[in-house]
């Protein structure tokens, strides 16, 4: 397990009772870095894919290698405020409160074969909102990519029930 | 000029009077984003780098496809508060006030080579604290390397002044 064995789990952070998936440990060693994003690359290299679309700001570090290697572009996918301009943005609830993320209006086409990337899924809820923005430009979601899933969260069957179709390289237990 | 024509340019943005320089239309490219990382590349590739260190966020986007094709490992330098592990910190001003970036104190070991790398400089005062957290770890910067410089802003000039070594794939005029 050259990819799960190199993420370190962090006690009780943020909060007490949640174990942080930390992939900085796995991103920082050499064959960490090119393990993770060559499984996904052998992954998708033969099937058509225009964008890969990344979440601020781990989802940039897995993100952009992969688009890099595919051959295709990048599109971040930014917190308010940050993008130059003009965003259309989608809220989304956290546990206490809300958020919201923003993607600049003109940066898919309609019809373009997105790949959606970020590090982790637990809850979903803000891949939930970034497959809403990319299909609102009329982008073809291929598949949402994580290196970490937390099935026990519920997010990938939730987005699974959407219709999204989710793949991640490794899972944990728990929460 | 393949990266430089494919930069944006947004007058007035964040203020009245700045000329924003909006990578993301040169990264949503296939052929912007592989001529962007294969340029950075080709100039480290012979030279002995351990680790890439990039600057939150847009530096990641650069950053990461970086790491990823010299074959070595990569490590974020992020905002307060945003990495789960034991960290080093360093404030730095503002034109208004100041802010502060964070590294893990396990992220990079001491004589290791490092390529810093962020998307744009302008005043500098960014980079000057990552150059400070990486010194402090212990680690020899090879090189700051930047997408963007906007040279009369004098960051490069300040950074230098410092003995650091500057690179950067384009100039803009102006602020």
């Amino acid at each position: 397990m050259p990819i799960k064995s190199r993420i370190r789990t962090i006690p009780h952070y943020p909060h007490e009772g949640i174990q942080f998936r930390d992939v900085t440990t796995l991103l920082k060693d050499p064959i960490g870095l090119r393990t993770t994003i060559q499984e996904i690359v052998t992954r998708y290299q033969s099937i058509k894919i225009d964008k890969v679309v990344a979440i601020e700001s781990r989802g940039f570090i897995v993100g952009a290698p992969v688009a890099y290697a595919l051959g295709v572009g990048f599109v971040p996918i930014r917190k308010p405020g940050k993008l130059p301009a003009e965003t259309i943005g989608c809220e989304y609830q956290l546990e206490y409160g809300s958020d919201r993320i923003e993607m600049h209006v003109d940066a898919i086409q309609r019809g373009e074969k997105i790949l959606l990337v970020d590090d982790l899924i637990a809850t979903g809820g803000t891949m939930e909102a970034a497959a809403k923005l990319v299909q609102e430009m009329g982008g073809e979601i291929v598949e949402c990519c994580f290196v970490v899933d937390l099935p026990d969260v519920g997010g990938r069957a939730k987005l699974e029930k959407q219709g999204l179709k989710i793949f991640s390289l490794c899972q944990f237990e728990g929460n």
